[in-house]
């Protein structure tokens, strides 16, 4: 008989489960019965079963379960759908939802092999990085992913893109928290929405795929997958859940021509900021202003503690201290972010600045080390000539 | 005898003309001396030959000029090179450089057949977009140039960059204000600097190339090139040049995950702001904040009489009032910007504010209208069904 | 109440309805029933209705129908599978196998708004480009589909590509030969299989798509749709048909190095043989053999009336007759094919040789010419330099 | 002072150092003098100074060298050019060419640190596929190149691919034969031009580059580049070279529909064939013919000691005995080639047909090995699912 693997699906809201209303799109319950139930590839018509789990807030819950038909790798996956009390819009996602997904893993760690989230598009980058920060050690699979099109609709990706990550989440032992789109599996920390309403949303612009989906086979790239220290106690351990980050104290801030001081000095002046990446042109650059006011007022607002990390507008690329602006900027106190995208960033910021008992110095060290594979480190090169 | 095209080439500084210095890389000055006169594909050699030109001030000036060999097209290129008095590092531009760019157009309009203006990559796409509302009119080619390495740098783009636009803009009638970049002519108000250091750095997301140079010929896109009514009077008419762009007056704040309403309003309100480009989620989403805050603040900026238009982060793709929280910002009075790029948008803006005697409506109005392609305006669609 | 489009879908075999057997996949009857009446998005559980078909052979017979959901485009489609009587792999086909496509399409013509014609992947291209000459003054869609993977497998692209080909036929006026592989609409006679294994599998190298499918709408370019004179008279008319195309009267030949004359006069010595195409290197180029053998063989193959036709190997681009090996084939009497596929070569060339009373410089004259949209005609380039 | 590398240019002739004629672009001598000496990437003007070198047939001979400026790897790469007797458009090359190559390396490799041979693009991707079977236990680099247009005209990709090759041959220990082509190094093995007209005329399909060029530094890909055993005799040993490879015994082969079974076998039975590469649809199919004809005439051909190799028509991907018609031939005796290119298994196949006392097993077996990284072995794929 073919073995199943068990899935926990924690559904927060986006467009995969959204229905129409007189007020546009909006998330709807139920989306089990309605959106998977029905559909062949989801459901093989064996029996039913109830599975036990615990909710976001730690309530005791029992899910019907449904699985797939047999896959390739000779196994049905078996799933749950876990739904957030409230369905979210992810445009208006925070630290909050991010820690109730957290703890939807926490909770329900031991007794289900992998998990896959749910999650609207919008800023889906941005929670699958943070997630990949706050879920230390993680020893099964976490696939976030999602749709452009609800699942309700008849031209739809959310079909593909949830069995993708179904039997990507049930059948290998990716041990990273990733976004399944299109075919493809990202690093979640690499990733950034590069289209409006393109099948083909999403894009790891720095980093190729960890794994690609074929019509003969799935190619895993495994020499790219992290393993953990604590991975031979498969199933043993509970991950190392760091909660309660905080993006009151964080933000973003992109630079254009001729923006004024005035006004990077009144998002630095901010209650309560901690710590802003600065989106700059190019390898790192950005206006000097008038009379130098720029470099001035990031000058002291480093002083003042902030932490400033720099990163690139640009899809594809790394900041470096080549031109003379962005040199002036490292000597201003700014951190260099290598390549990470400004999601990776901000919500690394976020993290290190919700970590207990770090310097600040602390603080600005790990923001330049990979962490979580979120940032390529360029040692120095190892090339060799001849003679 | 062969004949001759003459072209203008407008040096403001960048990567392309830049030298080591202690503090990273500089403009520097004598362009054509050292960087073109010793590469046979700039210098066939012919006797020197001296132009006459007027300085961005308006100073007359006599320059020297060099030809390229005959190209395929039959003809050499004749050119000379306008240096700015100061060179700019691109990160550094603002409205008065536009106003610059311009008037050295304008006061050697008639002199010569086409423009090339070369420029640093950082905020390329920006004036190339606030040259293209400012240019009015226009008949005579405006291509913008530059390099993600000096062109004294041995390994380096800035010649295939340089001798491809000066090319374009010598031989064909392509009366727009464009970028070339790595064998692509793109519309200039349509693209974004995608890669920090890849050659290959320059993309149009929503409009295909208007050109691409092969090895065997030039292909236009001739129906995609915009012609301007008085095209028949070649030569004749100076173009229509709206200087002064104020970009003290606009800004740009991009959303993210947690955004607090305290920084949407400080930006807002910041002295002499009318209008603020808001680059949303996806089709067009923002957060609504907690107790709507976000919304309640994007309702009385637009009371203030600020100008708001919703473009989207991502790369490709268009803004759509398709989902609620993007519904609930067109309630809000925010102006939908459909595909146009940030800095489209930023630069038209700052445009439409400077015109004068124009209504807030008339500005609002035009601001989702195509004026210079720099927008799809998506009407109804035009398709049908059998029977 | 909302209307239907009604749609004949022709089964001609391929992945798409393979089950496995003991002697690997083989295609499999009952499409409907098992592959489509499951499946929510291809059944709405409207009440069956039977609609009145012709066989391939022109028998009359009663197919069961179902319909899709209400789509974005406020239609149901309605569909019947007429399955050929023996399913095909498609590595098989050969011009029995169009013409019976053909014969099914004439047939059923009248009744229907549109055709969806279901076929392997591995001939796909030549058979949509073998259609896309047979059936001429078309007035409504044919649109070619199939799968990388069976619609029975659980990983499939089998669904998205036949419900994008059902509302492309069944909403949009496009009345050409087209393939429709993973959102994108091809015109037919333009493609090329580029991978055995990814989803993506297709390409139309030389020419944009015709449509693109997106999460919020068909984008459909309307500049680039064939049309014909006929088109008022909308299902007035029975198209054009040309039977009995004959693939043993012609034959494809890729040079590679160190060919032997022997070779190729072997080949070009084939009982019956009346057209070759000939698949050569870079722009046009091929060996000369020593002492000019091989091109002496093209000589005398022509001068014994044999028509051979040059494109490329490459994947991109056109011949042109610019280095010496390429005009010595000219002279040789051999026909430059432009930007020809070797698909629409080999099936355009039968074409021309299968109508009746064409003298053979006609034939040669029709090969260089475009058709049906299949080839790219470089007139004189309209390029205008300044002055 | 800048140390130097020392590098041997071996130019066979090509588009690159093409001239017009009447009869069409032919290979002109004198490269160094007029296509490289007057362009200051290639010539720094130091003080020249002569190299001793062999010529392809060993006689030894003086070449004039000249140096580039220094590079950022912070050497000067001299550099000699040594030209074939006769030079040759590439479209002409045979297995004589590449023993010409190949003894022009051994003849020189003690005397340099690294080889860039220039060549047309027709058939650079067989060269460079049947060096690097010749060349065994390679310790240096060989960097093959050429150009989409002469380095002679203005706008070219000549001087690009020249200066990165010599760079890349110059400052890397990169023991492969390689092509560079538009700031990409490739596998030689692995290539395929795919365009015949575009800058970017190469791909490596089924492979990532081993190294690119970005505007900042060279990323090389060190974990796919190959090593050998004798790595660490750097200089000391002149490779294993096979000579005489012969293209006479081998064909390639691609199927079309309709196919005649009379063509096949004229093909097959032509005199002296030893082995052939069959170029299949998809993932390895073939038309059997009426009555299993194709078939019946593979298996004869495979008994009467003919090595047939199955490699796909498509860009990418792979031949995998998934479908009927591909056991079918792999039951006739024909052996499956993986992700072979084209170009590869006929040169592979030619290399392994010279190599002296080999049986037909084992020519067969190594058919389907990696030898020179020319093919990817997918072994027992190592994934492992939850419990």
């Amino acid at each position: 008989m073919a073995s199943e693997s068990r899935l926990l699906i924690i559904m927060t809201g986006g467009t995969i489960c959204m229905k129409p209303s007189e007020g546009g799109l909006i998330p709807a319950k139920g989306f089990l019965e309605a959106g998977m139930a029905p559909r062949p590839s989801f459901n093989d018509g064996a029996a039913p079963e109830t599975l036990g789990a615990y909710t976001e807030i730690g309530a005791s819950i029992s899910l019907p379960s449904l699985r797939t038909p047999i896959s390739r790798y000779g196994r049905h996956i078996r799933y749950a759908v876990l739904e957030f009390e409230q369905l979210l819009d992810s445009s208006s996602i925070d630290a909050h939802g991010w820690s109730q997904i957290a703890r939807a893993i926490e909770n329900n760690y031991p007794a289900f092999d992998g998990f896959v989230v749910l999650h609207g598009t919008d800023s889906l980058a941005y929670t699958a990085s943070a997630l990949s920060f706050m879920l230390g050690n993680l020893t099964k699979p976490v696939v976030f992913t999602g749709s452009q099109a609800p699942i309700f609709e008849l031209q739809t990706d959310a079909t593909d893109n949830l069995l993708d990550a179904l039997i990507l989440a049930g059948s290998f032992c990716i041990p990273e928290v990733c976004i399944c789109f299109q075919h493809k599996l990202f690093r979640g920390n690499r990733c950034t929405k590069v289209s409006s309403n393109q099948f083909d949303a999403f894009a790891s612009p720095n980093l190729v795929p960890l794994a690609t989906v074929t019509s003969s086979h799935i190619q895993v790239n495994w020499d790219m997958i992290r393993r953990n220290a604590t991975q031979d106690l498969l199933n043993a351990k509970i991950p190392d859940v760091q909660m309660d980050l905080d993006t009151t104290h964080v933000a973003c801030l992109r630079v254009f021509p001729g923006i004024k001081p005035e006004m990077i000095d009144a998002v630095l002046r901010v209650a309560g900021l901690r710590g802003l990446v600065l989106e700059t042109f190019g390898a790192g650059n950005a206006p000097g202003g008038p009379d130098n006011a720029l470099i001035n007022i990031f000058t002291a607002a480093v002083q003042r503690g902030i932490l400033i990390v720099n990163v690139t507008q640009c899809l594809t690329g790394s900041v470096s201290p080549l031109y003379a602006p962005a040199m002036v900027l490292g000597r201003a106190g700014i951190v260099p972010g290598h390549d990470l995208t400004t999601e990776a960033a901000l919500t690394k910021l976020s993290y290190l600045l919700a970590l207990p008992n770090l310097t600040a110095e602390e603080v600005t060290r790990r923001m330049a080390v990979d962490l979580r594979g979120e940032l390529t480190q360029t040692g120095d090169v190892s090339f060799a000539g001849p003679g």
